[in-house]
């Protein structure tokens, strides 16, 4: 798929939008923090870097879509730029609690916003100290990013009922992504049983919902398309959603280091529960991955040795058709003759989907 | 003070229709979250006792305020009655991400939610994956009983500049009380530099805006009282709490934990920075307090020794005066003759302060 110059000059255009929105928000509670003192404005300030240096994939997904939904009517654009903007800040809280559950420091190869506050903190009297601070800074900001959110939907400029739609979204949002993201805590702690089923519910829930789902109906509902075409798109999304969660299994396993900036072995090593983990489980290969997997201390040679198992037994493969039955059901969805999605958001999924072939990080 | 029985009976009755909504809102989310497994409604009914279990404080504040200063209207008083239960959710989230913050499984002698996570969990795999999983449901349920406070302030059945108004009490709030979670935090870890004045703000934005002037400001706001008085109630709350908040801290160290339910020197064991403690540094007996200050291992013995010394330092009485103090501000404010707060959330003040005085726990 390549992008039309019209496509890239329209994008840079609403990247730019959703910047100064983003912009705007965070540099008002900036200021407002700074009334608390040093410590707290700087959680805004950090927050404010790592929201503002994303790609803003769920923004573009919603302002595109809406875009290609309805014309005219720039007052309720504004509003859907606000939407979008606050869909950001609801990605970068679910990071941050993400990153607190899980004992991270780092995403994409730099200091989260819990990594920069124990760097900064220095010898404090207690051991433990330096890392308490920072992983509470990541509670409190998580907090304030989930409250912000809720501010920007509770405020939107648009009539009760639509209002009230949307902050259905939000809630149903917020509901599969924390069941999600239990469910996956629950996996790793071995409180809920590894199954195949399980598990792909799980990267539904935790990601897909409000990475694509949230963005598509909130699209839909701003511009006052039908329910039938909203349930379409929500439906494509989380096909699509399933598939880029899938892909990131595979290439956090099999993927290369250099490109996706994580650990390679860190799925491994944590004793990850994947969907490559849980086909792997149902072959005669696992009594010789069993041994290794969830071993903190792996080394480099077993890491590549389970790797070359995992690809061996099938289960590579087999998520790869995992992927491949999500992309031919969406691929479906727009455009099967009865397709309910109109031609312009066909076009803003299929790019979209354009960027999961050949994806390397 | 003496509470006639009118005022009796209509608190049984506010307290049946605050139990009566939280128990709808609880009893709705529980409902949907079966929908995501058993584990995820369980954080609901687990969070649920714990909240149906309160006193009902602020909502009880709220609504006693709310009935002094409107009568008539009963469509408005729904809604406040819907801002009551909230302002209890929002008590409960923030209660739980404190104590995921501090590590306590326990809040007035019973498991909190993390402790009765904990003790269902058994053994797990890893050694310490059952308090990871329970400290996990702290911050998810901090989560989503956040969003549920955002919602029910979202949805509020009013004009839409009052709603804007009550959506501007609740971030401010938020940030008050973040920034003195925050605050309370750097102090334990040696980031903050414990002098008196910063310790007296943190006791302020911790506890005080959330328990009494959100309360008092939202009830003025909902009874269309005019600013001046919802300012007046706001002080006066500020007061009232910066007092309940440094008898918290006395009770804690000099009173009976027969009463209070908690472990009698924790303040001492942890190094909690206090006024008592600020006051104490400033004296010669802060050499003979400081090597035990702060000891997880210290003994009661030790414990009484440094307690003794607390009073004999005159911190414990410095204490007493700045609670005095506080107080004296408060009834001023109330019964001064140009005050600005009407007789009838006068008497609601001096009931709730009244409460204050010989208080055990």
């Amino acid at each position: 798929m390549t992008i039309t110059s019209g496509t890239v000059r329209s994008r840079t255009d609403l990247c730019t939008a959703i910047e100064n929105e983003l912009t705007g928000l965070i540099g008002k509670r900036t200021s407002a923090a700074t009334a608390y003192g040093p410590d707290f404005a700087h959680l805004w300030t950090l927050a404010g870097k790592n929201v503002l240096g994303g790609k803003f994939v769920r923004p573009l997904l919603l302002m595109e879509t809406y875009d290609s939904l309805q014309q005219g009517n720039p007052r309720q654009r504004e509003t859907a730029i606000s939407i979008a903007a606050a869909i950001e800040l609801l990605h970068y809280a679910f990071l941050l609690h993400d990153d607190v559950i899980d004992g991270d420091l780092v995403r994409r190869g730099h200091p989260n916003l819990i990594g920069s506050l124990l760097a900064e903190a220095g010898e404090l009297p207690r051991p433990d100290g330096a890392l308490h601070w920072a992983q509470t800074g990541g509670i409190l900001m998580g907090d304030m990013l989930l409250a912000a959110t809720h501010q920007a939907f509770a405020r939107a400029d648009l009539q009760h009922q639509l209002r009230l739609r949307l902050l259905d979204l939000l809630e149903h949002t917020i509901n599969e992504t924390v069941a999600g993201e239990q469910l996956d805590v629950g996996l790793g702690d071995g409180i809920v049983t590894p199954e195949l089923e399980t598990i792909l519910m799980m990267c539904g829930y935790k990601t897909a919902t409000y990475t694509f789902e949230l963005p598509l109906r909130a699209a839909a509902a701003l511009a006052g398309a039908d329910f039938a075409v909203e349930t379409a798109l929500a439906t494509a999304g989380k096909h699509l959603g399933l598939a880029f969660q899938l892909q990131d299994d595979l290439l956090s396993t099999f993927g290369d280091p250099r490109r996706h900036g994580k650990d390679p072995f860190s799925d491994l090593r944590e004793g990850k529960q994947t969907a490559i983990i849980a086909h792997a489980r149902s072959t005669s290969s696992w009594a010789d991955i069993e041994p290794f997997f969830g071993l903190p201390e792996l080394s480099g040679a077993e890491a590549h040795h389970v790797r070359r198992q995992l690809t061996d037994c099938g289960a590579e493969g087999f998520v790869q058709s995992l992927i491949s039955e999500q992309m031919e059901a969406f691929n479906h969805l727009l455009t099967s003759p009865d397709s309910q999605v109109p031609p312009g958001a066909r076009n803003v999924l299929l790019d979209l989907a354009g960027q999961l072939e050949g994806r390397q990080s």
